[in-house]
Parts: structure tokens; sequence; C-alpha cells
């Protein structure tokens, strides 16, 4: 089982300005940056609960056919069969790998970063838009010190000067 | 006249750990990533005192033929010609360049951070080794918001797993 983080950032590391939008990052949606490939190599996501609203206000539920867990401590009314998760990554990941899950989409800001603290994250790929936009929400937290190995996969860049990295965590 | 930053960071953004030292970049100081290039383009070092310190430290002075500027408040003995300025950095760019200088390498963490508030950075390059430390201190300060706008002069990797992008000012 693998799991995969997929974002885009400012050259700053941001996600998201700090009310959680991200004008920033919009200029760049219409050129394809390999999201249709993740999307064909995972059968479940993981997503956190601010991700998961955003994405459900969306005219088309873009995750037919896959398995979905929300991570939330508040109640859910499920709507397409998603299940919800609390506290930590690592037993549900286990779980999610005895139950035959292959690829896993992890999404959201706090989830990101949650998976990164403990080390979960098998696989980053990280489109950096050519902005700088000077606060908002970090990609990575601050955290404890630690060092972690990561193999360089690919490099690309896009006409619109977005720079795509991929790295695969060094176990 | 273009005021350059050519540093080296974690994937996470970090130039230095909590204490300054650096140990997870020396990997990676033996392939050549394009630094005899840029010391051959500018003839000016605008640096921190830290990094000052650091560098009077080496067995061989590297700035020999450069004009150096000492970001300090504190006296400085001068052994190499080297002057001081205190404060914000955009006047000494200005005098710098009625001076004629033509390229500036604007180095150290504390002053590559306040030339990107100051906006007086027109290129970045950026060399981001395949490691995640966690915390340190970061090239990045979060700051005010804003938002500028690059352009994307190149990306390349190296053997190691470093990925070095190029970005330039847009004004």
């Amino acid at each position: 089982m693998r799991v995969v983080v997929f974002v885009g950032v400012s050259i700053d590391g941001f996600l998201a300005r700090d009310d959680g939008t991200y004008d920033f990052l919009k200029p760049f949606e219409g050129e394809e940056h390999g999201y249709v490939d993740l999307m064909a190599r995972i059968d479940t996501l993981v997503i956190g609960r601010a991700t998961y609203e955003t994405v459900l206000a969306f005219d088309v539920w873009p995750y037919a056919g896959k398995r979905v867990v929300v991570l939330t401590h508040r109640p859910l009314a499920t709507r397409r069969g998603e299940t919800t998760h609390e506290g930590s990554l690592k037993p549900l990941m286990a779980r999610l790998a005895r139950e035959g899950a292959h690829g896993i989409y992890l999404d959201g800001g706090v989830a990101i970063q949650a998976g990164l603290e403990e080390d979960v994250v098998d696989e980053m790929i990280v489109s950096v838009v050519p902005v700088t936009v000077g606060c908002g929400r970090p990609l990575f937290a601050r955290g404890a010190p630690c060092t972690r190995r990561w193999t360089l996969g690919g490099v690309r860049s896009y006409p619109s000067g977005l720079v795509q990295t991929q790295y695969a965590r060094v176990r």
C-alpha cells in the first residue's frame, strides 16, 4: 500500500492563505499536472473535514468509485458511503492495508501535516507555483527535529512556470 | 543591478537547524550546483554577520576581488576591506547601484528574509535537497500577506536528488 500526497504550494510553501482561500493557485488549475494519473492509481481517499466540505460543494462528486475516509471528530451525515476516522493515522492506514487498499490519496492541510509527522507518507508530489504570498497555511508544520530522507522520483516544469517534484520516502 | 539569492534548503524549507548547523546540506556540497557561475557574475556580496563569521573561519577567504558589505549593528574589525551596513536594505542597494555594482549576492538567513520582505531580491536560485528535517531556520519568514509573482528561469535536477529552481522577480 502506498500513501500519496499531491499538493500545490507557493514558492514560500503555503497551501492557502490564512483564511483558507487559495486564489494564488487558481490560475494554474487549467493546466493538467498529473491529477488524472494520480486518480487512476489510487483507490482510497483519506481527507480532512475541511477539504471534504469543500469537495462536497462542487457540482460533481469527484471521488465516485473510490473509498473515502473523512478525518473528523464531529458527526458526519455520510452521503456517498464515506466513513470517518478520528485520531492518529497509523492505525487507520494499518486497517486500510489489511482491508486491501492499494493507493491512498491523503489530502487536506491538517491531514497532510499529521501524515508527515506520523511518517505514514510514502510519496509526495509537490507542485510549486511561481508566486510568493508571505503568509498563510503552510504545507510543512514546524515540528520536532527529525531527519528523513527521500528519493527524487522526478521533476517537471510546465509552461505556466509551475515546477512539480515527486519524492518517495526512503524506508 | 541585480540582487541574487543562492541557497540550499531542505524539502520542508529550512536553511539550517535551530542551532545554525546544516549537516543535512553537507552531503550535497561535493556536487557543483552553479556556485562558480554565480561568483563569476557578481561583484558584490551583502552578507549577514553570522554568515560572515562562518566564512571568516574558512581556510581561504572566498570573496577575494569582490566588494563585501556585512550587515551588522555591532562594530567590526574589517580585515579585507569589508564595510558594514545597519538597517534596511533598500538604501544600501540604491547606494551600491549608484556606485556601479552590477551583481549582488545577498547571503545569510536573516539577510535573505529582510531582502525578500523589502522586495529587493531580483533573482532566487533555490537548491532543494531530498531531506525533511522537521524544524530549523526557515528560508521564508512568515510575514505580512502579499502576492508577488516570479518567472521560472529554469529547473535542474542532479544525481544526488537535489533540485535547483531559478526564479526572477516580475516587476
